[in-house]
């Protein structure tokens, strides 16, 4: 329309009006209607162009039509069944025009009638470009597109084709996409905190930026989750994540283990110490189990044999450390002793490295990935005959003496104590993996069976991943005389915890067990460094949200 | 010891002592040493009974040392690496001399030389007989053997024979065990409630016994859970629910789900409606999770794609029904949608297939116990080209009305109309597995997508089993606009889910889902009339224990 007033480019060719006269002169009804010829003209052309843009966008109604009907929104209008591909399959499709539904991770114009467009899928980006083309491609249409903010969520038609060099900023580098139709199927809707490329940055390119503020902080990812989430880094944790818990899984069905869901809300605390979360039940209080210990082991005294669970696990600790979170998964395990307890022992062993050989012989290429922002030394573990490295409680004990920590300190082994071991342990034994056997008694629970020469001494072990307590586990005591007279020596009143002393005055196979942390295991394999990075949706004193 | 002053057979042949006598009398001094001789023999012969008692004693502290070593309690003293065998291996080992672990189903003794046991693991017994023998087995063994309590449980050592003919009280009928050795590995110490062959009595029994009060009521086991999930019927149910959730775990991995863990602690209440249960948090509050909708839903928002999650979902809803629990295990899935929801009921109608199939061909033997205790038609579903029977809201009311319920009534489907729905599903298309889609948008929460054409409709859709409700699902709304207009629809103040709003803010895919119950499914597949049966230990408004 605003072509209707533009001047011509012909020369004033009439002589200017005279004043004075009644009626128009004859150049000035010349003139007017030379003007209203103009208008008509350009009424004309406008309506021409009206036209067109109507037509075109009836065009584009048509393609939108093919895809999503004539909706703005994604509603589920129809169905053409046209299939989407995964940019990690693009490198066998050169020459295909696929469909393919992408976040755009950045953009670049290259003058009015260039964009390319990084594309990203999880963990796997490709270069998209979008050059102007008679009757395909508008300028309109690639200025829209360079303008879709970073992280749009796209639907992209195009053409596989192998690209003239490796691109390198994209995870598949050998082809790019030449796109001929490009739909908004999300937009953005706010300012992004910040980018997936700066929660992807590696420590290496934030000190060679010279500038600390590209570094995200983890209050800031963990307040922005739901972005944090899609770095390559996160994406591949919680790949690593579900891998654990399926490799935990095989294992233990394999082993004759079946699973079980026991009850969060509890009517009494079930362990003494740890301090629980308490729950308004209707008209009276409930607690959240600390722990499937007494489910597990009425499982046990129900003839399940041996029972896994995994399911969260509350502690009401007010810990902000690097490895305390309120609320965890726990995977645990309980089974029936036939002669003594290291056959559980065994079985915790034998799953651990199950886990660890799965973990590297399928998901390398995501360990590779987190790597990149984490660095770690390779996990090591000791393979072949000479099996997992087993210290007695007393053997670590010394090893820390020593290493010229005083004796005196060492009744507990505290938290850095227990670090130092794992030093001293990897220097000298080459593993980053080892158990602890045979706790004192005055470091367990009631419930722990005491070892039948030492009655100091349990019938207990945990397990260590660089340095820190992984599993804690245990032959328990079966016989409910001797678990009364145990809790008596911890100053638990028998008739307090009477379900738990019940579950086992019917007869009740020996058995043992342990109880594993998800996230502590993730945050050790990966070296992650604090364990809200292992978690979804981390949970500690100072966070319920998001 | 006894022995010691038993008379001898010999007839008295000394004079009876003559009164006033100053001393003993020759006949008295003879009489006096045949009764210090008689003495000497009979210390002699205690003496001789000690040591053989003591060296009887030493051989079986010795056997018990070959097990357990010489303390009483079951502690780990040894380990001689010796296998225990399964029950059911036993008809493949006839002439071997095994060793078992087992409970005491029954007993009976024959005369004072021989009992009969009945030896339980899990779903399988065996009788056992044990004899006296002359330097193997004791009289007074077999009377302690004899003694020992229904649910003791035993360490067993005896040789397999082939049975006289087959053991009809024995799952394992066609071998018995002959017992050399028996040790108590856990005694009883408190009255059995009832017994496992209480518990596993059918219907049919208790009538045919004429005594109602051989019906152990569901609040008896449940107050007593340990000994009732010892019976054969549960422990077949809990097998099943163990493998609900394995074949819904495979058929998701295989069609690229990856699993997540999202917390049950949240800092705010994520969906209206439905009461939450409040917990103490520090010096703050927080509830508990009534589903991992919104967690599944930023999963999706952070590119996971396709996610699931089995864990516990919380309902503060004081009703006692046969179907609700407080806390339930839920089996959630979410996905991303190309073009059309159906995509989504399409997967969730493809797993609830591979589950069924999947019990079918793998665990009739459990399902087919279950059954002889809760009789059921066979559960029926459409195979084939026809596929699953698929309603929408408007046809299943139509049917009702058809059969007579007044369509004024039907603005929802309650649950008796569900149930009759089911009825007439059954007797018109021979199915117990249907879907209902396209429910009224007044029907579903305000996250869900309103259908395209018709506002006042959803894309939403239940499944049914045996005319209950088990999976609820839809789209959902992805665009952070359309879903404040619908907040705002229906009275809730967007700023109160800012939480819930931000996830979709920074871009979503279209997506949808649904949440499936596992004691629902397990309960209406094997047809419990009780969900509180498919649970392990069931929280209700009245049941917070064992």
């Amino acid at each position: 329309m605003s072509e209707a007033s533009e001047p011509t480019n012909q020369p004033p060719t009439e002589q200017p009006e005279v004043e004075g006269q009644t009626g128009p002169s004859k150049s000035e009804l010349k003139k007017r209607a030379k003007a209203a010829e103009k208008e008509k003209k350009a009424a004309e052309k406008a309506a021409k162009q009206q036209e067109l843009a109507a037509q075109q966008a009836a065009a584009e109604a048509d393609y939108a039509a093919e895809f999503y009907g004539t909706l703005p929104l994604h509603q589920s209008q129809s169905r053409p069944r046209q299939p989407r591909v995964d940019i990690a399959s693009l490198p066998s499709r050169d020459g295909e025009t696929v469909l393919l539904r992408a976040r755009i991770h950045n953009s670049r114009a290259q003058g009015s009638k260039m964009v390319f467009l990084n594309l990203r899928q999880r963990t796997e980006s490709v270069q998209a470009l979008m050059i102007v083309a008679p009757e395909k491609v508008s300028k309109q249409m690639v200025k829209w597109a360079a303008g879709l903010a970073t992280e749009s969520i796209v639907l992209v038609e195009g053409v596989v084709k192998k690209s003239p060099e490796i691109i390198k900023s994209a995870t598949v580098g050998t082809v790019e996409v030449e796109v001929s139709k490009l739909f908004l199927i999300s937009g953005v809707e706010a300012r992004l905190p910040f980018t997936v490329e700066d929660a992807d940055r590696t420590e290496a390119e934030i000190e060679a930026s010279g500038d600390q503020f590209n570094r995200v902080l983890l209050d800031t990812r963990l307040n922005n989750r739901v972005i944090d989430l899609r770095s390559q880094t996160n994406q591949a944790i919680f790949k690593i994540q579900a891998a654990v818990g399926d490799l935990f899984r095989q294992f233990l069905h394999s082993n004759g283990f079946i699973e079980i869901h026991s009850p969060k809300l509890q009517g009494a605390a079930t362990e003494s110490g740890a301090s629980v979360f308490k729950v308004s039940y209707f008209k009276g209080g409930a607690f959240l189990a600390q722990s499937p210990q007494l489910a597990k082991q009425m499982a046990i005294a129900a003839d399940f044999e041996r029972v896994y669970e995994i399911g969260p696990v509350f502690r009401a600790e007010d810990s902000n450390t690097h490895r305390h979170l309120t609320e965890f998964m726990g995977l645990d395990l309980e089974m029936t002793i036939e002669e003594h307890y290291h056959e559980v022992m065994e079985m915790l062993d034998g799953l651990f490295l199950s886990i660890f050989h799965g973990l590297r012989d399928k998901y390398q290429k995501e360990i590779d990935v987190v790597n990149k922002q984490f660095p770690a030394e390779e996990f090591k573990w000791r393979e072949g005959p000479e099996g997992t490295l087993k210290l007695s409680f007393k053997e670590a004990v010394d090893l820390l003496v020593e290493d010229g920590v005083a004796r005196e300190e060492l009744d507990d082994i505290n938290t850095e104590n227990e670090k130092r071991l794992g030093r001293i342990v990897r220097a000298k034994y080459e593993t980053d993996y080892y158990i602890i056997d045979k706790f004192p008694m005055e470091l367990r629970p009631f419930y722990t069976m005491p070892d039948p020469t030492d009655p100091t001494l349990s019938n207990s072990y945990d397990f260590f991943m660089r340095g820190e307590e992984i599993l804690s586990g245990a032959q328990r005591i079966h016989d409910p005389k001797l678990l009364e007279q145990q809790m008596r020596g911890k100053g638990i009143e028998p008739e307090s915890m009477r379900g738990y002393l019940d579950g086992f005055r019917l007869g009740c196979s020996p058995h043992g067990g342990g109880g594993i942390g998800l996230e502590r295991v993730l945050m050790l394999f990966l070296k992650l460094n604090n364990i809200r990075r292992a978690s979804l949706f981390p949970r500690d004193p100072k966070r319920l949200e998001p």
